[in-house]
């Protein structure tokens, strides 16, 4: 008579629906310095992972269940030859495989649990979400030199959001409600923001946004962070990718440089916004704000952090209330305004992407 | 190609049943002093509201949620004109429509949201909820003169309830539960309450309970705000009506006068029970209690009210309490006593409005 | 027409299944001392339940809802004639009858509650969880005179798990996790535990397993508690029980003596780990730990048992955390190793007995 560990009194949580999110695509799994220590627990898209750095540097990602009575490996410690489950000790290589039993001498067979694919790069540790088709990348994850050139200093954090990433999505690529949400760190004057002239392009897996304030009242983080003379020429340009935003900002005293120069001075800001979905109703926001001190520059990055910081504090609030009246409401709000042309279109992409899954589930490239 | 912002990330929570409570009725939105500051935001008889003090004085109320992004207005911010949404910065005005879009002169048709009929009255704030066929007042909001006659020092506050409005309409219409519930305040000598000589009377839309204890002994409460020589001859008299109750309660040196006298003395309390469902298994509590001190009025209604809170909070308990026993045992408790009479006339008459609705769902008088 | 206080505001918890723990047995329902004061609540195999001692030294269980107004009797009071209701004073006996509705001659004859049976025996509280045939116990509950022998001392507690019963029975059942989990307490060598020479058998009712680890270090809490030269003979001794285990574990010096001696000497821990569902997803644990110390005995037991509290809090930690991750992911993990033997075979006793049941509702033996 065979025994069976899961029984009535396990209560499945709500199966997921099949694949919401584009697939085949790079996503952020974590930030490098998060993976110093212990285990790492995240789940990311919808699947339960560990996230730890081996002996030998790499990152590895293993299902967060030992295959044995079903503990978290995350609960387990690392050892040299991978990650020992903390109830009875079964010992896990970076490719799941069980390499030890305690007090066994017979490792069965079975004894595995599912590894996912990750890469580290510029700092950022990516995971491959691929179709049955391509469990292995098709590409090489993005790049991100801004945190390996030299050229800036900058910190980041990992934020969770009880809200859909499309809604981070929407607010990163219209940085109109500045002027609202923001009047305490970045924001200014609020009618400057609604009225800038705004350029939108778009292909299918990337939209840009460019908006110009000229002569405008610096906010009062770059005040803080930037000798201004006076007013400035300030601008916003915003790249959404499938999985991330590159959002660049600053300002140079008004009237002094073209700020449509690429390699411009002034004071700069340049944010990665990595946005992975955890669940359909949750998601990850792993961000980083670098920017390039002319002096004083430990302190002058940690007041551009610090304000980032606020700002950010400020999006979530919203962004979870916008989200928990959604769902209380059941139905949509249907007004459109000029703002959200560009989150639209990044809409469009999402849904063209998952609609693609759908027609052809395998994710063959036709 | 259309794009939604409102997609399967969405999870309405559970729609309301058809509407479960009595319609064509004023219920209780707020009492006045909750609206000197920033929006209020409640949610009335299962719709979500934003509630707010315009320019001119009044008092408006509009559903709580963003045309554009579905933020809660009442995140929002209060300007002469309206109240401005505070992710975009859209404007309405008490009515609901739509005055600005910042950064673009039109503004689109749709752009409005609904608005609710409020009154304030007495320093009571009062909501209509109609019918289909009477979106409008068919009546004037309740007067209650003990709010503003000048004989009566009050306050109040609003208690937010885990329990349906129903359970406290029992708790009012039966004080009897004084001796067991509120012994360290109002309470007194159990078996006094349970043997008082009670009379009912009900139309079809209130009922009135009278108890009378004569010659009993005053309990803490009265005797800490009133100088009464030994015993007294004690009164309560409960007016129930489907959005509120009225209960008079106070007391008389044992034999100095009639209780049945409109105009007698001794130590009175007047209170105000405003009961409006927020959902079918939640509540709001509005409550006022006024007294009419001798000497010192503000340290005697200090008292009066500070034992009023301690009263009602063992109330709250109690209710929670039961409520969440019935839905754990999912089946009632059937055993009726002699005190239930008041209550049981109550929830017929918000049962017959219920069935009246149900019956004719348009809400025309027959 | 009638009145119903329990209308379509009261939204019924989901009914419990089809008994899903195995009937006619004795269950743990408290441990004596905590009936000292207050009337208990406790929902014990899925029915809410008011434990309290009676005027004549008895314990009592009552449906934790009082046949008026739904209350909680756990939220009265108790008096020499039995339990008041908190809300309008109803009386009741041990035995569930109304025998006092306050203000009112006549008492409605449903007026009364359902009464459990309970036990008290060595200082533990027991309630039959009978078949509809065997409403009445069918054998005395289990003795455990470890309570009452005087050769030991002992304390206890009760835990509430987030998990479901046999997950803490496969805990106890396999004290090989002593090694991975234990490691600051009972713990000592894993290779130690995971080696050690186990025998198992069991019947159809019981579970036995015996580990012997001889000529091993001792752990921490072993020689704090006792004056060994060197390394010690360890054992540990499981019985499972459909509703109770006890573990029998110690040591002697090495070589000293046989621990196969029924009397032996050494450093003893007697373990009693009362396990009886609440619903069926969580759990009551019921430990208490004995021991025999050679000196300074409230010492060393007051040492033992803050020992054996910090080894439980870890395995509750370790439990629910694998709980949480079976219903997260929903299916089970299917690997068994080798110290499963003991735990499976106690599933196939439970599984056995529920089957028994399902066969034969009425719980008749055949």
């Amino acid at each position: 008579m065979s025994v069976t560990v899961f029984d009535s009194a396990v209560q499945p949580q709500a199966a997921p629906k099949p694949a919401t999110f584009p697939i085949n695509q790079w996503y952020v799994a974590a930030l490098s310095k998060e993976l110093e220590g212990a285990p790492l627990a995240r789940t990311l898209l919808g699947l339960p992972v560990v996230l730890f750095r081996c002996a030998d540097g790499t990152v590895a990602a293993l299902e967060d269940r030992c295959c044995h009575r079903a503990l978290p490996l995350s609960n387990g410690t690392l050892e040299e030859a991978g990650i020992r489950c903390g109830y009875h000790g079964l010992l896990f290589d970076a490719q799941g495989k069980c390499i030890e039993v305690p007090g066994q001498d017979r490792i069965p067979a079975k004894a595995k649990v599912p590894a996912y694919v990750v890469r580290e790069k510029d700092h950022i540790v990516w995971i491959w979400h691929g179709s049955e088709a391509h469990p292995q990348p098709l590409s090489e994850p993005p790049a991100y030199d801004v945190h390996s050139s030299g050229r800036y200093l900058y910190d980041g954090d990992v934020y969770h959001y009880d809200a859909p990433y499309q809604l981070i999505h929407d607010n990163l690529l219209d940085l109109s409600h500045l002027g609202y949400v923001h009047l305490r760190t970045i924001g200014g004057n609020a009618s400057i923001h609604m009225n800038a002239r705004m350029d939108v392009q778009s292909d299918d897996q990337t939209v840009r946004v460019v908006r110009h304030m000229l002569d405008s009242v610096p906010p009062p983080t770059y005040t803080a962070a930037y000798p201004f003379s006076g007013n400035v020429d300030r601008w916003q340009e915003i790249e959404f990718h499938v999985s991330h935003l590159r959002i660049w900002t600053g300002a140079v005293d008004a009237g002094s440089e073209s700020i449509d120069d690429p390699h411009r001075g002034g004071f700069h800001m340049r944010g990665f916004h990595g946005v992975t979905p955890e669940t359909e109703t949750t998601s990850h926001y792993f961000w980083t704000m670098a920017t390039n001190p002319l002096s004083d520059p430990e302190a002058v990055k940690a007041k551009v952090v610090e304000q980032t910081i606020l700002t950010f504090d400020e999006d979530k609030v919203v962004i979870e209330a916008q989200y928990r009246n959604m769902c209380r409401f059941g139905k949509p709000a249907t007004v459109d305004i000029h703002v959200d042309v560009g989150a639209n279109r990044a809409r469009r992409i999402i849904e063209r992407l998952r609609q693609n899954h759908a027609d052809n589930p395998t994710g063959e490239r036709g």
